[in-house]
């Protein structure tokens, strides 16, 4: 069947799908970036997409956001100083900002119009912005990576769209090679890396690139995302120095972080690989 | 954007959500129970679909096939005797009949033409259909319950479409309490029960009829879905007896399966179970 005006429709030529949701658009505006647009969902709430992609939602965020800061955050031992690259809906931003043992957290959002229309759209996101910890910078993430201090930063965590389009720059051994310097000797980064069923050869690549540019081990994390294209999505973890990962899983520390989706068994089952993912990523 | 005709689409108003793939149609045919239609996707194989909702898929049934029988089976301390209600592609029967411990294995799918078009577009999960540990039996799971000998059955899996249309009877008090009868002291019964995300009431509704019908426990597993509505699903799991749930994971029993997303990890990682589940099914 075709689906009327009524529907947001994100079509993927490369994967054969699409994905819709019940929508009538609020919101569009072309920014010297990129295309934004919000949306009003008949079940997701408000829905932002960027170039015909679906970003973030009110209902289904919380899968993501959390699953892209917790697992990272209490994999590390003590991560005081977190630098988020895109995240410019400051919902990965409110989550790190959870942690009482993080003293700074740096977004870098390339396109500022992002975190003006999440203030707007997604208030909820936004609501701990004014924490002293927090700086919001607006610019060039890699320029951003490149100027940063040598061993500086405890965790990296990339939150940017897909690899193409403005975020290219983002996937590549040239950028993982800035953030190894940037790092303190057991720091660490997560990135969004898509799919494990669509974009599992994009994974492969990534955790070699990372490989390659000095990261001395990669572990990757999966969860499900809704909206995103198949409803399963994945995280990338990179390790500066073997041997550095922990787990700090203590019951009172999770359970004030007052998570939806994250706590001490889905933080273990995110790190659990299906057989062939497993065979993937050792080949 | 709307979807031209080259996409198959399957809307639901319930959920404000669509997914397509890019497909034409095969085959179609109208059986006494259903509409059944086979589609050539371009990125994942063949589709079987049943009055327009996807069933299964070339590329990701291993998902839901592995995910409805390995982790129920090694549940259970000694599964012999196994009895699918639905299931007409085989797909699960032939996950159960990788267990040697499994001494038979019985079919019961009320529409036999869903069988036959599995044997003619998915021969590959009708490979152990020959097996003589296997009986295919075409007729009313219903009827079939209320008849099966008492305390003759480990193991049910409940392998349906959706609580709608003919497999609404196999939803409920009435049904479970002739699947009790059936079952031995320390049987269970899995029941596929839609997604953790979108159907959370009706998991609620599920296991609450489960217990009231007399079942001492229940555990709900998730696990990706990607052709199902949200891409996320799940399990229900009921015991007869509390505390006859084991973990059976030897690892080379497990090799022996030769699964794509079973394994140990992701055997524990599919109870694994979202806070916000948690609190839905503790209420």
């Amino acid at each position: 069947m075709a689906l009327d005006r009524g529907w947001f429709t994100e079509a993927i030529d490369a994967t054969g799908t699409a994905f819709s949701l019940k929508a009538e658009k609020l919101h569009e505006e072309q920014t010297p970036y990129q295309k934004i647009e919000i949306w009003k969902t008949e079940t997701f709430g408000t829905l932002m997409t960027i170039d015909g992609c679906t970003m973030v939602s009110t209902r289904d965020n919380f899968l993501y956001h959390e699953m892209m800061s917790h697992p990272a955050l209490n994999t590390h031992p003590a991560p005081k100083n977190v630098v988020i690259v895109g995240g410019g809906d400051c919902g990965t931003l409110r989550e790190v900002l959870k942690h009482p043992e993080v003293q700074s957290a740096t977004q870098v959002e390339i396109d500022e119009r992002v975190t003006r229309l999440s203030e707007q759209y997604f208030p909820e996101l936004c609501d701990r912005n004014d924490d002293p910890r927090a700086t919001l910078f607006f610019g060039d993430g890699i320029q951003w990576m490149k100027d940063a201090k040598p061993g500086s930063i405890d965790l990296i965590i990339i939150d940017s769209t897909d690899p193409v389009g403005p975020a290219e720059g983002l996937f590549g051994k040239k950028f993982y090679l800035d953030c190894i310097r940037a790092l303190a000797d057991d720091g660490m980064l997560v990135q969004q890396s898509e799919s494990p069923l669509l974009h599992l050869d994009l994974i492969r690549e990534m955790h070699a690139a990372m490989r390659e540019a000095g990261f001395a081990e990669t572990r990757l994390l999966h969860f499900p995302q809704v909206i995103y294209p198949s409803g399963w999505w994945s995280g990338s973890l990179a390790f500066k120095r073997a041997g550095s990962s922990v787990e700090r899983l203590e019951e009172s520390a999770i359970a004030a972080l007052g998570t939806q989706f994250y706590n001490a068994d889905t933080h273990r089952a995110a790190f659990a690989l299906p057989t062939y993912v497993r065979k993937a990523l050792a080949s």
